[in-house]
C-alpha cells in the first residue's frame, strides 16, 4: 500500500530524525535524500556498506535462523526456534532500518526487493494484538523478564525500521507493524498499568520518532513515562537525575539520546540541565581519544573518571554510535560546535574502526592497544554492532548539514552536493569539494535559486587553530552584525570549536574556501589517566593514529618508544599521503626507539635503577603510524595508540 | 564417636596436608599442633580470627539462613529454602575447616561446642546415598548443571572440613559425612559413568587429601579423572596441558594445587613440567607486587602478561589463598625458595589486606589503588572469601616449618615455639624470637633431645641481600660438605631466594642468629606494565607499602608524586616504628610533591607542552606510606601503591 501524494511529500522532508515540529531544536535536520555524496572519504565506505556489508550480513542472519524465527511464528516454516544470537530480531530490524536509510540516498532495486520480502516475513509474524517477539512467550509471560528479555528494545528497533523504510519508499507495511506494536505497548504500559520498563533503553527514541511521524501524542507520553523509569531495574536513577555516567554505555547513550529528544519536544529543563552535566562527565574523563566509550568489559560499562585502559578498552562500536546519536541531538538543540567535535572524533576513529575496509567484518570492542590475536569478525554471539554500523553509514549524509532560521549549517566536510532550503524557503544548491580529512583545503559553492541574505555557518573544529576563510577569493573578516547577539548568532571569527557565521547575500556560484591547517598534533592525556602517563598519541585533523606492527616490524610495538624532536611541535613526525595503502591514507613517519633488551630480560618487579636500562636502547628507527580506524586490515597484528616518549625515565 | 588410640596418634601427625606417604614431596609438613605461636606478627591476627571473625561470621550465616538450609533438609525446620548467598554451604564447610585447624592450635571449648552443633546439622541433612546439596534437586537433576551448581566444589569443602576436624579432635562424624559423599561420587563419576566435572575445581584437592587420610586409592583415582577434565566445560585444556594461566584465578589456583598434589602422589612428569611453566607465567607477568592475583573483573580472571591495572585489580582474596596453596605444594616438592618467596609476598600483603585489623570485615577484591568508597564488609552476595581467610589464618602455624631427610626447614619467621622431628626421629624443640617483618634480627634456639647432626635450612628471602648468619655467636661461613651435591642440598651461603643449610651437630640450647637487612626498596615494574610506567612502589622486607589519604591529607593521593632523592637507594624515605598506629606498624616517610593545579584544570587530551605544567608543582611535602595490608582501617580513604616519580616528564 503506497502512501498518498500528500504523505509522500511530507515523509520526504524528514531528516535522520524529524525535527520539524519539535519546539526546542534550534537546528533542523536535512533529508538524506537532499544530499548526494561525491568522491570523498565516506562514499567508498557507504558503497561497501550497501554492496558488501549489508547483503553478507543478511545472508548470515538467514543462515543462523534469524528470519526463520519469524517464519516459525507465521507458520511458514516448521524449523524450531533458534536463539540465533542474543536479541537477534533487533539485528534484523536495524538491518531493515539501514536499508530504509540507504534507499533515501539511492535507488537499490535488489536490496529493496530483498528487504520487502523480509518485511513480509516480519509482518506475517505479528500477533493479532500487535505483540511481536520471536521467542513467543505465552501471553501471561510477556514482559515478565524485562531486564533481560529486551522486548521493548526490540520493539523500538522495529518502529525505527518502519519509519526509515516509510521515509525512503512511502511503503507503510513495516511502519504499520511498528504502530500496531506501539499501540499495544500504550495499552500495556503506563501509570496504573505495567510500570516497569526494559532493561535496555531504545524504545523511548523510537516512540518519540513515531510521535513525530504520526502526530500521535500517546507515543510521546509513553516515551516520557518509560524515560522516568529507565534502568530502574538496574538500580539507577532516571536519566534526568543521574549524577554521572555509569553502567552500560550503549544503554546510557540511548537513554541520553531519548532524554534529549524528550527535551526537544517538551522543554523539560531539569532533563536538559542534567544532560549538560552528564555531557561534561563524558568529555572531561570518560571518552577515549578515539571517541571510544566504555572502559570496562564487566557490564560493558563506564569506568570512573580517567579510567581509560587501552588494551582493555571496551569501547563497543554500538556505544560510539549511541554517543553520536546523543551528541547529534545536543547539537541540534544548541548549535554548539563542542557536540559536533565529538561526533567527528567518533566517526573518523572509534566508530569507523568498527568495520573492515571491505565493509563486511566488524569489531565489537575497539581497544586502543593490542598484542595481536584481535581481528574483525563477520558474526558474533550478540550482533548488535554490525547492523548498527550499517544504519550509521547509510544515514551519514543526513548528518552533514542542518538548517535554521539563521541560515545553512555545515557540520562536516566531505565531497558532496546538496539541495538545502534557505531561511526564506527557497532552495539552495550547495556543493563541497574536499579531500578532508587528509587535506584541510575545502571549497564550498552555493547556488541559491534567487540571491538571498542568510548565514552560512561553517564548523571550525575544536583542534583547528589558524583556520582561514575566503569568500569569492577574498579573505572574510566580517565583524559581528548588529542584532547577532540578540539572535544568539556565533561571531564571525574562525574560533576553534565554534561555527563561523558568514552572513551575506549569496548569489549563484558564490564560492567559499575554508582552509583548516592540519599539523601533526602530539597529544598527551590528563595526568590521572594512569596508562597514558609518559605517553603521547598522534593526531592530524580529526584522525587519531596508531602504530601497527605491520608497519613497524623491527621490534614489538609494545616496546616502542618515540624519540620526539623537542624543537618541533610535531615531534619530528611528517605526514605522507599513501594512495595505495589501506584504501588511501596519510601516514605519519618519525623517529622511534625500541628497547635493546627483550622483555623477558626484565623481572616483573625490580629495585629502581637495577636491571636492563634505557641507555642501551637501540638507535633511532623510522616509526610509521597509520590512522587508527584502518588497523587490523592486513592480517593479525599488534597495535598501540598511546606510546611512551623515549626520554621517559621509567624505560 | 572418638577414634581409637592408634588412629588418634596417626591423625595428630598430619600437617596442613598429609605428606607422609606421598612419594614426590621432598619436604614433609609439620602438624599445626606442633607449633605454638608467640607474641609476634601473626598471633594477634589469629586471635582476632577465632575470637571475632569466626563467631561473627557464623552468626551472619545463621542470620542469612545458611544453616537453616541444612535443617530444612533434615526436617528440623520448615523455613523454606533461602539462597542465602552463592554456594553458601561451601562457606559453612570452610568455616568448619577453619574451626578444625584452629582446634589443632589451641583448645577452644566454646567454638568446639558450636561447631559440633553445626556438624550435627550437616550430618542430619545428608541423603541416604551420601549426596548433600542444600538446593536439593530431584535425583534426576543432580549434577545436571555442573558449570554453575558447584555440587562437587561444595562436596570438596565438606571433605576438607571433615578431615581438619578429625585431625583436631579425633571426631569422625563430619569426616564420615565427607567419606559418604566421596563414595557416592566414586559411584557416579568416572570413565563410563558421568564424565564431566564441576565448573569450579576444588574437589580434586579434597579427594586427594581424603585418600591420604583414609588410604582409599579410589579417591585419588577419581581426583585424577576429574583433573583431566577440569574446566573442560569452560573450553579450557586440562591443567597438565594448559599453555598459560587463563580464566578464573581461584579456579586456576585450586586446579594447579590439585595438579601438584597429583604429581606428589603419582610422579606424573607431564603434569609437573607444565606446572613449572604455569608458575613462570605467574611470576613473570601475572602477579601484583602485593601478591594479588587476577587482573580482570570480567570472569574474575587473569589478564594478558603485564596486564596489571591498579584501581581495577581484581585480586580476589580467595585467589591469593589459592596461590598460597599452590605455591606451598610446589615448595614441598622442590624445597626451592622461589615458591616460599611468593607465599610470603601474598601473606603479608594481598592476603592480609583481605581482612580488617579487627578480624571481622573482609575485602573480596584487593585493588592497588582507590579513590575512595571501597571498604571491607562483613558479608557478601558470594561469601567465599571470609571463611577462606578464616581457614588460612587458622592454618598458618602449619606453614612455618617443614622437615626432610636433610633436616629442619624454616620457611617463615615469626615468634613461636615448635616441637619438630629430626631426621633421626628424635624430637627437637625449636623457638624463634623475632620482630619480623618490622625488624630483620631473628634468633632461633634449638634443643634436640640428644645432640644430633642435621641441617637447619633457613630461608633467605629473595629480597634479602646481605643476610648474615651466626651460630652460637660465631659467623657461619661453612663451605659445602662432601656429598651435599649428591643429596641436592643447598649451598651454605646466604644467597637470596634460597635456603641456607646450616649443618652441624646441634646441641641443646644452640642459638642461631639470622640478620636480614631491611632497607626500603624503591621498586619499579616491568616496562610493559602500562599503568606503572614512571611509577614506583615502596617495599621493606616482605611488606609492600601504600599511600593512604588518611596520612596524606594535603592533596588527593591520585595527584601525589614522589620527590625521590637520587643519591639514596631509599629515595630519601625513612622507616619509623609506630607502636600505636594500626596495631603497630613501621611507616615510611619521605618527600612527596602534589600538583599545584586541581585536576579539573586539565583537559582530558591536550597537545603536549600545553596546559598546566609540572614546573608549577607545590613545594615538597612529607609523604607517609603505611603497609598496604593495613589500608582502609580508618574510615573511607583513597590509596595508591604505585606512585609517579615527580621528575616524570608527563606531569
Amino acid at each position: 500500500m503506497a502512501a498518498t501524494d500528500g504523505e509522500d511529500v511530507e515523509r520526504l522532508r524528514a531528516g535522520i530524525i524529524d525535527t520539524r515540529r519539535s519546539p526546542h531544536f534550534r537546528l533542523q535536520t536535512v533529508p538524506i535524500s537532499a544530499v548526494r555524496m561525491g568522491e570523498g572519504f565516506w562514499q567508498p565506505r557507504m558503497t561497501a556498506n550497501v554492496r558488501a556489508g549489508m547483503p553478507t550480513f543478511l545472508g548470515a542472519m538467514e543462515e543462523h535462523g534469524v528470519v526463520d524465527n519469524f517464519r516459525r511464528l507465521s507458520g511458514r516454516t516448521d524449523v524450531p526456534f533458534r536463539p540465533a544470537s542474543y536479541m537477534s530480531e533487533s539485528d534484523l530490524y536495524k538491518w531493515l532500518e539501514a536499508v530504509g536509510l540507504a534507499l533515501q540516498s539511492e535507488d537499490l532495486p535488489d536490496l529493496r526487493k530483498t528487504a520487502e520480502a523480509v518485511i513480509d516475513e516480519v509482518a506475517a509474524a505479528q500477533a493479532e494484538d500487535g505483540y511481536l517477539y520471536v521467542a513467543d512467550p505465552p501471553p501471561s509471560e510477556r514482559f515478565s523478564r524485562l531486564e533481560g528479555s529486551h522486548e521493548l528494545y526490540c520493539a523500538g528497533h522495529l518502529m525505527q525500521a518502519g519509519i526509515a523504510y516509510y521515509r525512503a519508499t512511502g511503503e507503510r507495511k513495516l511502519l504499520e507493524v511498528g504502530v500496531a506494536f506501539a499501540d499495544y505497548l500504550t495499552e500495556q504500559f503506563g501509570p496504573g498499568k505495567r510500570e516497569q520498563t526494559d532493561g535496555h533503553p531504545e524504545v523511548e527514541l523510537a516512540l518519540t520518532e513515531l510521535y513525530r511521524t504520526t502526530g500521535e501524542r500517546r507515543y510521546l507520553d509513553l516515551a516520557g513515562f518509560l524515560l522516568g523509569r529507565s534502568q530502574a531495574l538496574r538500580g539507577l536513577p532516571p536519566i534526568a537525575q543521574r549524577p554521572a555516567l555509569v553502567d552500560h554505555c550503549v544503554r546510557s547513550g540511548y537513554i541520553c539520546s531519548g532524554g534529549a529528544d524528550w527535551y526537544a519536544e517538551t522543554g523539560d529543563e531539569m532533563m536538559w540541565s542534567n544532560l549538560l552535566r552528564l555531557w561534561d562527565d563524558l568529555v572531561t574523563g570518560k571518552i577515549y581519544i578515539t571517541g571510544g566509550v566504555g572502559a570496562r568489559h564487566a557490564s560493558e560499562a563506564f569506568g570512573e573518571p580517567y579510567e581509560l585502559p587501552n588494551a582493555r578498552a571496551y569501547a563497543e562500536t554500538c556505544a560510539q554510535i549511541a554517543h553520536v546519536m546523543w551528541a547529534w541531538r545536543m547539537l541540534l538543540v544548541t548549535g554548539e560546535g563542542r557536540f559536533a567535535d565529538v561526533i567527528e572524533q567518533i566517526l573518523y576513529n572509534g566508530f569507523l574502526s568498527g568495520v573492515s575496509l571491505d565493509g563486511d567484518e566488524y569489531f565489537y570492542m575497539n581497544p586502543l592497544a593490542s598484542d595481536g590475536g584481535y581481528q574483525r569478525q563477520p558474526w558474533f554471539g550478540t550482533n548488535c554492532c554490525p547492523p548498527n554500523i550499517h544504519r550509521m553509514l547509510a544515514g551519514l549524509p543526513g548528518y552533514i548539514f542542518s538548517t535554521s532560521s539563521e541560515g545553512l549549517w555545515v557540520h562536516f566536510y566531505d565531497t558532496c552536493e546538496a539541495t538545502l532550503t534557505a531561511p526564506g524557503g527557497s532552495p539552495v544548491a550547495l556543493s563541497i569539494d574536499a579531500r578532508y580529512p587528509w587535506d584541510g583545503d575545502i571549497e564550498i559553492t552555493l547556488t541559491p535559486d534567487e540571491p538571498e541574505e542568510f548565514a552560512l555557518l561553517l564548523r571550525i573544529p575544536g583542534w583547528a587553530e589558524g583556520a582561514a576563510v575566503s569568500v569569492k577569493g577574498e579573505a572574510f573578516a566580517a565583524l559581528p552584525q548588529p542584532g547577532d547577539r540578540e539572535r544568539s548568532l556565533p561571531a564571525a571569527t574562525a574560533q576553534p570549536g565554534t561555527y563561523l557565521a558568514l552572513r551575506r547575500c549569496w548569489e549563484a556560484g558564490d564560492t567559499v574556501r575554508l582552509e583548516l591547517p592540519l599539523p601533526i598534533r602530539v597529544m598527551q592525556s590528563h595526568p590521572r589517566v594512569a596508562e597514558n602517563r609518559g605517553c603521547v598519541a598522534l593526531q592530524r585533523g580529526p584522525v587519531v593514529y596508531c602504530f601497527e606492527s605491520t608497519d613497524n616490524p623491527e621490534a614489538p610495538v609494545a616496546d616502542l618508544a618515540l624519540a620526539l624532536d623537542p624543537q618541533d611541535a610535531a615531534g619530528g613526525f611528517r605526514a605522507q599521503w599513501q594512495p595505495d595503502l589501506l584504501g588511501g591514507v596519510t601516514v605519519l613517519r618519525g623517529a622511534g626507539v625500541a628497547a635493546s633488551r627483550p622483555p623477558s630480560e626484565y623481572p616483573l618487579y625490580r629495585p629502581r635503577g637495577t636491571g636492563p636500562e634505557a641507555s642501551r636502547a637501540r638507535d633511532k628507527e623510522q616509526a610509521t603510524a597509520i590512522p587508527y580506524y584502518a588497523w587490523a586490515n592486513r592480517g593479525d597484528s599488534a597495535m598501540r595508540v598511546w606510546v611512551p616518549v623515549a626520554s621517559d625515565s621509567s624505560r
